[in-house]
């Protein structure tokens, strides 16, 4: 079963995180959802999730695809943290997929690891991707990285992210059966 | 501001919950959310939520909405609980906004509150809708019952409770911030 590791600030974005942890559950990946500081996070809209684990508790496994959701002060926190930045260079050399939205791609482009390569942000953040080839697509698929917009486009995101770990077909059954085909 | 009671059970589907909780709070609704039966609840998909009240500690307060996420076996414990009867029953005869999307308009359909109506649902329970007017369109607003179909549907959901409580200029600020019109 392919892994994924989603990591949680405080502030991180609820719709955000929780379209990715669901849709790819029900793609049959292995989702561990890590709190950055603490067991309890949170959301930008004040609501509380409940982790068995921190990131310092995942800090030396390799998973298959390291996802940052976007939120307002969430990205701030995952920005300022040395540990995002090692687990994402760490998953970077071995060319793991490396995934994130709204927000969360500018951490993506300060740890330096989206240079040149083709990616978005929520529109407010453009400037502050720097070092990238920014697009306005809502989903950006270069090489071993994933970008994505915002709340608005997390399904296409995840999908995206599903295709890459498990296979189109999965994905389509799942849009049919989340009525994403409707 | 608007209020609004979102009732969570074991099993709630985590899409759905999630999109209508931040898009009402972006909204400056003042969203209570209540566990069913704990003030810890598990989502379909094997994400803890903590909450700080449960359904028992708002049996008698009256929200301007109510809203029923889906969900499996979230929505099985809802349709079962003797006080999701009350609540709702005591909203209606109020002429209050009662909202459920995906598996559970079939919980408002088996407390008699949709007869006659024009509704809809997640496709497969599509039979157990035996007393309304059955409709496959997105989202159905009917009175003060407002329908939906599923995790695809969630957003166009919340943001039909939201225009009821707030404002359409309202929804299209948020639609614009969050990307819906991208």
């Amino acid at each position: 079963m392919p892994t994924a590791l989603v990591i949680l600030a405080n502030g991180f974005e609820d719709i955000e995180a929780m379209t990715i942890i669901d849709i790819l559950r029900r793609g049959d990946i292995d989702v561990t959802v890590a709190g950055l500081e603490s067991l309890s996070i949170t959301s930008a809209h004040n609501t509380i999730i409940s982790v068995t684990e921190t990131l310092a508790d995942n800090h030396d496994e390799i998973f298959d695809t390291v996802i940052l959701p976007g939120g307002e002060p969430g990205t701030t926190h995952l920005e300022n943290s040395r540990e995002v930045e090692t687990v994402i260079k760490n998953h970077h050399v071995q060319g793991k997929l490396i995934a994130a939205i709204c927000a969360a791609p500018r951490v993506l482009d300060k740890i330096g690891v989206i240079a040149g390569k083709r990616a978005t942000s929520y529109p407010a953040f453009k400037e502050a991707m720097t070092s990238c080839n920014y697009s306005e697509e809502a989903v950006v698929v270069d090489d071993n990285l994933i970008t994505s917009r915002g709340p608005a486009t997390a399904h296409q995101f995840a999908f995206a992210i599903l295709e890459n770990l498990n296979s189109i077909t999965k994905v389509n059954e799942l849009k049919e059966a989340m009525l994403y085909n409707a």
